[in-house]
């Protein structure tokens, strides 16, 4: 299985599909056949293990593959049936397929007679998936909320002033964690205050391959002139008074994971709302004071009431941490 | 030179006098003695070293103090006179007396013709003597500010409630710092608002050996039934209207560190006045948002402005987070 979750560590970390990785094992437990998913449209993990044998090959071998094997027919055939069209005797699988369309694999494995083992390293491999998960169980993407501040918690000084607060190793980390975000969110009041590019870029400022949709939040108008509509992706705009109905719109155009950038209105809203997967708290070794908070009201009125979290990870980028942070689930 | 430091670690954190370490050595660095001092009133590291010697067996010898030699006659004599009543022959050590009336003791001893070297392992030295070197170089106790908040900054929800923001490791902590302190200081808003018993317990609320003088700034009056007054120490209190006098005050009552425990008025007033030379942030994986802050306004209005800090270290404690940060110097 850590081989399996390495191969599907190889996928493409966006998109609509999951990362899935297979290893097909003879009866002595020698590796036959490995295969990983490669992106939407694609073979399926499964499909691309067994597709490296000859015919019959795979009789009697054994399957191991991060996630259950799908049951539907979308853009390739269903695993499950490729599986026992090919005679394996023994399927093991990590994640249960939480999809509406796609789940009933492992049952439709068991009715052909060969045995399955759900749940292996489930932890780990849910981990892997978190964001796959997410979009998959509640029908919209992934949402990590990204604010850097100082130590008493201000985004900016009191006349708004704020560049820089975090040194380069945060910005490079925020740069490449937005190039694997499928969207970056921010509100209208960020667009108008600070005109960002809203582009993933390396140190020496050069577009990264991937460039996250940019997706504006609030009533007042974008600019002609803003520099979001020099994005290489065009941009979405969504009033949000709706913020589940704006995210499942972004999942409906196949937007697996959304970064929010903030400003402290929109991070508060969708903080307040219990939308966000995922914390990343950039803490620089500053102190600042005043109004310019990083998040205002998130709707606690009394101590009984506040958001816990549970600590991920915690790092030193340069001079700054990096706390990352999500929900403790109750 | 560290083996001096290792003894020295054996003094009293606290009281007037520094901690200090001596080792003699013979011709050959065989060592023939080892000192410390035990706190004020008792021999220092050097006489203590040189008392575990026959008359005439320091004769030629070499010897490793933490701390320049003293050269002034306080409740014991001077440090650098019996080094030449023994007839060393060399004296070696880390930290520069910064003392007004002790310093010299270097001088002393060559002009007595012994050979003396200084500022070995000097950075090791002063970081093990910060708080006393502040204390004798600014004429003022060390300071350290204290502050428990939720990612976001917050010290309390919108209604003041508070308990509990960290955990129990974070707690233990706290009061392990305020037992190693001569004074634990607060504002009246806090008497008022907690009643506060600024005691240093432990796990199961015993007292332990060591209490922290309390001090309460504040213009308003701590009513008579406060917890504070039931303290195994006397409080003291002041209007908070000049801090560095308040300070030289505390100095002069034989106060070497303050631990301030806020709440954010006072804590913004010794930030603003530049008053902090070590801040400890515990914060916890919450959320709160709203208005009450750790700090409130530390009179920065533009970026260029803030407060720069080095972070010292970083910890988990629990689920919580350690962050000790000290001023950037310039």
């Amino acid at each position: 299985m850590r081989r399996a979750l390495e191969l599907a560590a190889q996928g493409l970390a966006t998109g609509v599909n999951p990362r899935v990785g297979c290893v097909i094992l003879n009866a002595n437990g020698e590796t036959l056949a490995e295969g990983w998913h490669r992106g939407a449209g694609t073979r399926h993990a499964e499909v691309d293990a067994l597709a490296q044998l000859d015919p019959g090959a795979a009789r009697g071998s054994t399957v191991v593959v991060t996630l259950e094997p799908c049951n539907h027919i979308g853009r390739t055939g269903p695993c499950a049936e490729a599986l026992i069209d090919a005679g394996v005797a023994r399927v093991v699988y990590s994640v249960t397929d939480p999809g509406q369309h796609s789940c009933g694999g492992a049952d439709r494995l068991r009715a052909a007679g060969i045995e399955v083992q759900g749940g292996l390293f489930a932890n780990v491999g849910e981990a892997f998936l978190a964001d796959w998960l997410v979009a998959a169980r509640l029908g919209r993407p992934f949402v990590t909320l990204k604010w850097a501040s100082s130590l008493d918690g201000r985004a900016a000084a009191a006349d708004g002033s704020s560049r820089w607060i975090t040194g380069d190793a945060a910005r490079l980390d925020v740069h490449r964690r937005r190039s694997a975000s499928d969207a970056i969110l921010i509100g209208t009041g960020t667009v108008l205050a600070d005109d960002p590019a809203l582009t993933a870029r390396d140190a020496d400022g050069v577009l990264l391959p991937r460039q996250p949709v940019p997706v504006v939040v609030g009533r007042r108008e974008a600019p002609a002139s803003s520099a979001l509509f020099a994005h290489p992706q065009q941009p979405l705009f969504f009033d949000g008074l709706d913020l589940p109905g704006l995210l499942a719109d972004l999942h409906k155009r196949a937007v697996r994971s959304v970064f929010i950038e903030g400003g402290p209105t929109v991070a508060s809203a969708f903080v307040a709302a219990g939308l966000v997967d995922e914390y990343l708290v950039y803490l620089a070794p500053t102190l600042i004071g005043g109004p310019r908070l990083a998040l205002t009201d998130i709707g606690v009125a009394a101590i009984g009431e506040q958001r816990r979290l549970s600590i991920h990870s915690l790092d030193r980028l340069g001079d700054d941490v990096l706390i990352v942070a999500r929900p403790l689930t109750p």
